[in-house]
């Protein structure tokens, strides 16, 4: 296994945007990746795509060649990798794992999901196939649900609060507020987020990740061929991909995530790194108790106290681990099969001192985990400045 | 690039099973190809499922931890490619990439479908999902009028008959009806296939591959590992996976699809063989034109003589190169995403000399050839006997 670098980055804003098809999102990220490497497509010799649900939201399947062909890569290996939430996570992972075996020299590895195109109850059906539709799902039990319940657990366990939840949301909110591709920019008070429109209680509108479209691109090489293109490269110390069972009743305890801890644990063993030596982390906060249970699931704060850690303020920008400086799924947005690419981006642009206001002081290392479902698949990425 | 070895395969019927669900039928076929090879799930370090549309068609997305953890894969990477027809052959690939590359000893990859709880017309609609929606999808152009126009073309540049259309249906019936896991085991004969019920002319029914539910598998060992585990096992040779544009209307000359000659020319390089010194092929049947184009493509016939090559018997179980001697896509069925897998399953039978009354005299070297869309992704795998 040789050294990885990301040496191009490109995102488009996420949001809601009528006039965008799919195709065309991905494409502007992917041509900003290119751009930002300071290369040209015939260069790419092997192309990855995460997105989840494509045939459902647009009707087009194939999306690989699809993609691909419209930014000029031709006759290459052209793959769409599908895992829930995580799935350009996962495409990340087997992106870097074909550099890093030494199968290719230059991969593009993008995400792209374009989901409001469909009605809010559609989504939320589609959205319900990440989950185990035999059972939670002939139930009614949507996601939304199954995190309510997952909260429930926590509040009952840890004494976890809903003025804790709601830190989380007015933390990403206001680091939200700073990111110019966020898709609500929008500062909130604790007040405003307790008193959001109930969805699942206790989860009420403000602890729900948002419904979005958008894009998110990498270009990926080996590290010593890294420099040849530009000086803002960042290293991949490790990815790891795991999974677990679908069905959230399957969990001996569902106040953590086995997929989680077993993604950060590899990841932080390859990386040779452990929780307290990462500067800044993106996590999949689906909803604001997924950010909490993450942060515990990847050793930032001890089980049972990512509430209080949160609310503390240890996440936030100038915080002992600052998470979610993008303004995270819940403020940035979540087009599900953008969301693991973009959280590298993110990351990258951190590690790169680029992130302007939302800036971290130290950018040594830095961590992002994509979740798929209730923790059936996640990916545990961890980057290293240049 | 270490040599790999196939030490596992396992089918199901292909066939519609109104009391199967689609989870069920890809771990039978998972536990029948591990219990070929003589492994336990636990010894399996990573998963690969080829799905085309499980979602559309069942509703579940997230397929590949939902049917890896039901066979007892924990906590691997558990990994769903798309990749249209070519989804498993494309899962093949990759998994066969990464035991080549020395990331894993052990890998299993699956393909499944799960698509006559659907209604013909909505299947068709699932199925132009592979094709340009933003185009032809818009104009009505499903996959049968698609390949219609290949055929039409194909009969004005070369003189192509729809009795050398008919002569793939028979032979591959004839094929199927003696396959035991085919789903309709039916003779016909060349006026049966000729007046068939007109579907896009000038293909009638008999033209057409079938609307099947099935799942296949095998497992990926080193070479070096395989006798450790059996003496059936078959070698990989080469495996090629290329692409082009998804629409038919940007090819220069649809009578060939550039991704195949592609896929192919690289799989017989990496293989060291050329066209002549393959004994027995599968090849993408999903309408009768589409074998005779693939049998030029593949360097099997001349251009423009895949007609009179056909109907002459050459590509019968006694002719100069056997192709589809499973039944094919026509009659062994087209469960989508099972297809890549299920044409490696059946050429490993060949070169173990399993194949019963189906069986080819020469059984050294096989190719397997799965085609997505209309030739926007091409797979080609080449295998050798122990």
């Amino acid at each position: 296994m040789r050294p990885v670098a990301v040496i191009g980055i490109g995102k488009t804003a996420f949001g809601a945007f009528p006039d965008r098809d799919l195709r065309s999102l991905a494409a502007e990220a992917i041509e900003h990746a290119l751009t930002d490497a300071g290369i040209s497509a015939p260069a790419v010799e092997s192309f990855y795509l995460g997105n989840f649900a494509g045939p459902s939201f647009v009707g087009q399947n194939h999306l690989a060649p699809y993609i691909g062909t419209a930014v000029g890569f031709e006759s290459i290996p052209c793959t769409r990798i599908e895992n829930a939430c995580a799935s350009s996570g996962s495409a990340f992972f087997h992106a870097w794992q074909s550099v890093a075996a030494g199968l290719y020299d230059t991969v593009v590895v993008a995400g792209v999901e374009k989901m409001t195109s469909q009605s809010t109850p559609r989504v939320t059906e589609i959205l319900a196939g990440a989950g185990d539709m035999s059972g939670e799902g002939r139930a009614g039990a949507t996601f939304p649900a199954l995190f309510a319940m997952i909260a429930r657990r926590h509040m009952h366990q840890y004494g976890t609060t809903r003025e804790q939840l709601a830190a989380v949301a007015v933390k990403n909110h206001a680091n939200g507020a700073k990111n110019p591709l966020a898709h609500m920019r929008k500062v909130i008070t604790v007040d405003q987020a307790l008193g959001g429109k109930p969805i699942a209680e206790p989860l009420t509108v403000y602890d729900c990740s948002l419904i979005s479209d958008g894009a998110a691109a990498v270009v990926l090489v080996p590290l010593h061929k890294a420099s040849r293109y530009n000086s803002r490269f960042a290293r991949v110390l490790s990815v790891a991909q795991t999974s677990d069972h679908v069905a959230l009743d399957t969990k001996a305890d569902i106040t953590e995530f086995p997929a989680v801890k077993s993604a950060g644990q590899k990841a932080y063993e390859t990386a040779g790194v452990g929780p307290g030596e990462i500067d800044v982390a993106e996590v999949h906060d689906c909803f604001t108790i997924a950010e909490i249970v993450a942060s515990e699931d990847l050793g930032f704060a001890n089980k049972g106290e990512g509430g209080p850690f949160a609310a503390a303020g240890c996440t936030a920008i100038n915080g002992r681990i600052p998470i979610n400086t993008s303004g995270g799924l819940k403020s940035k947005g979540h087009p599900v099969g953008a969301t693991g690419v973009g959280q590298i981006c993110d990351i990258v642009m951190q590690l790169r001192g680029d992130a302007g206001e939302r800036q971290v002081s130290r950018h040594r290392t830095g961590l992002a985990q994509n979740l798929g479902g209730s923790g059936a698949t996640c990916v545990v990425s961890i980057l290293g400045a240049a």
